[in-house]
């Protein structure tokens, strides 16, 4: 996508031949600072510490830490190391096992000396197979809302989206945003209701920050909005993206969403989930129970980040000194409150049989 | 209540008696400064501005406001100006049209002459019957909590409250907090999760300040967190207060209160709304068609304010330059969500047949 008129991927190999460039998400909105990356140790930190994030992002720069991890040592004992510095990274994510999973694999196929070019391979292979992957959803997404535009007579369609699923999220299009875009593009009359998404305000800073770039029509709320807004007939769809899916179509997703997906029920407002399929778990059937929910540290809560009037970045304390918090980083949405799932492969039900009609291969090979 | 073993309520008469005392609740709880309202002007500006708020603060301080204009010039036609002023303030809060009907009633009753005294009397009866009724709300809803306590065989009772509905948004004790401060000091063993409350973060704020102050255990979370935390049985109960509750028990309150009794009914958690028997609108049915919401500045939900490292007050922009939001301040929870109305008269299902056996003449007054 294209920032100020200049083309970006949300992750790319330097000229240098072996850095690894990013955005630092964490700058974002209000300075766009790029990241370079040479190090194991540095992919590491820029994943724990979400200057990249966005479940297939992470995939993706956890695939460049292995390669440059294998720069300094490709024995077989460094791989398995790396793969254990970065898996440790985050806990929710299964992109982020898969991706590891598959470098591994590859890495493991080749001898030593061969590892650092077919890692730089694989990793590459990744990312180009994300943005094929999530133009995809792009396509399978739009014909939901050229139809809605349809039945409402061309009058504006108004979506809601949660967190940040959009090309910053991904390597490029992003999932939940990349339907929006299409529809943009296409002359579609839009506008996306942006929940701000506390603590981190993915919403506030990326989410609008992209569509604002894009030229998408967009309003941001506080997330207590969405309710009110559906109860009034202001959101005709609600997209969102999503960090792990399990085979029975449970959602794990930024804190909150299931809030929003309960309040698009309770008023008749569908409720898409777009995902990659790297994004399901085949392993485990019930979201509640078998997905690990992340829990971060009380200052995201406390404390906020944004611009003072001469413009500099500066953290403020919002509650009293000494408050408490706590900070759970995504929730479970039940399969029984999700519309669809927008894949690659095409929209299905959020269940065992719908994910398995488009996935064959994969259901047979999940457990159950 | 007390701050730092002070007695306070959020009102008063100064020593000079005329002037009316509050407590700026804009700079909570990042400084505790005390304001001198001098003018139906001020009394206005204050309300307008959330200086004060909370909907029976709303009505104290209104009903002040009338006092200072009587002061200046105690004429019918000065009274009713003085009311059209006061009623244009906040459109939501019902106890604020209720208390400005009291004060006009009152003082139409005697000659201009006599309207000062009269005023002040009136507004003083005000305030000491809303401490009344709080405390008869603490304790009506003391014994779900207590009952709680004993049904988890004293194990900690998890209350989850919205907003500030405690003593700063009353003249003293709170609506939703009363039967918390009372099941605290009655030695329940008690932990309040508090809704930041975005955007204006009044549970950050105003009730952790207060809980912090009076030493009940809480932790204040995202609004994003209360779906999360039910679906995993950490709430045992939801108590929140209301700006305006109809005749057949539909409920306004904070944006966001209608996302958490959506959780609360899918996971089978009690949600209660606290009340004074003065936010109840006889008048009308149906609380998403005959409430109005009002709508806020932009400004409320693009920039916070905080406390930088310093401790200075700073205001930062957390939305990308040029982004617009929406900010709506309320809404509606329908009366089907609701478990029931903690009232000065008892606890009373959310519907017309419940609220009617506690106020049986209030609801013959009623349409319908």
């Amino acid at each position: 996508m294209r920032i100020d008129g200049v083309a970006y991927r949300s992750i790319w190999v330097e000229p240098d031949g072996h850095t690894v460039g990013v955005i630092d998400q964490t700058r974002l909105p209000h300075a766009f600072v790029l990241l370079n990356l040479d190090s194991l140790e540095a992919a590491a930190h820029a994943i724990r510490s979400m200057q990249v994030r966005g479940a297939p992002l992470i995939g993706a720069a956890a695939a460049y830490g292995v390669a440059l991890a294998m720069r300094v040592d490709a024995s077989d004992r460094a791989l398995e190391a790396a793969c254990v510095t970065l898996l440790a990274t985050r806990p929710t994510a299964v992109n982020l096992q898969w991706a590891i999973a598959r470098m591994k694999a590859a890495l493991l196929a080749v001898g030593p000396q061969a590892r650092v070019a077919a890692a730089y391979a694989e990793a590459a292979r990744i990312c180009d197979e994300d943005v094929a992957i999530n133009e995809a959803i792009g396509r399978h997404g739009l014909p939901l809302i050229a139809a809605k535009a349809k039945e409402m007579k061309r009058a504006t369609v108004n979506v809601l989206t949660h967190c940040n699923a959009g090309w910053l999220a991904t390597v490029d299009w992003g999932t939940a945003l990349a339907p929006l875009y299409m529809a943009h593009d296409a002359g579609i009359d839009l506008h996306v209701w942006v929940d701000e998404t506390r603590p981190r305000n993915q919403g506030a800073g990326l989410t609008a920050f992209e569509l604002g770039k894009h030229g998408v029509p967009h309003t941001v709320i506080v997330d207590n909005a969405g309710g009110h807004l559906m109860q009034h007939g202001k959101v005709d769809l609600c997209i969102v993206g999503t960090d792990r899916v399990t085979r029975k179509g449970d959602v794990a997703n930024k804190i909150g969403t299931y809030l929003k997906a309960l309040a698009a029920r309770d008023n008749g407002v569908p409720f898409y989930v777009a995902l990659p399929s790297t994004t399901i778990d085949w392993s485990i059937d019930d979201g509640l129970s078998e997905i690990s929910i992340e829990e971060r540290s009380e200052a995201e809560v406390t404390a906020i980040s944004g611009r003072d009037e001469a413009g500099r970045v500066v953290t403020v304390t919002v509650t009293p000194p000494g408050a408490r918090a706590a900070n759970f980083g995504f929730d479970v949405t039940p399969a029984r409150l999700v519309t669809g799932l927008i894949t690659e492969r095409g929209v299905c039900a959020a269940s065992a049989e719908g994910l398995a009609k488009l996935f064959p291969s994969e259901a047979r090979g999940a457990r159950g």
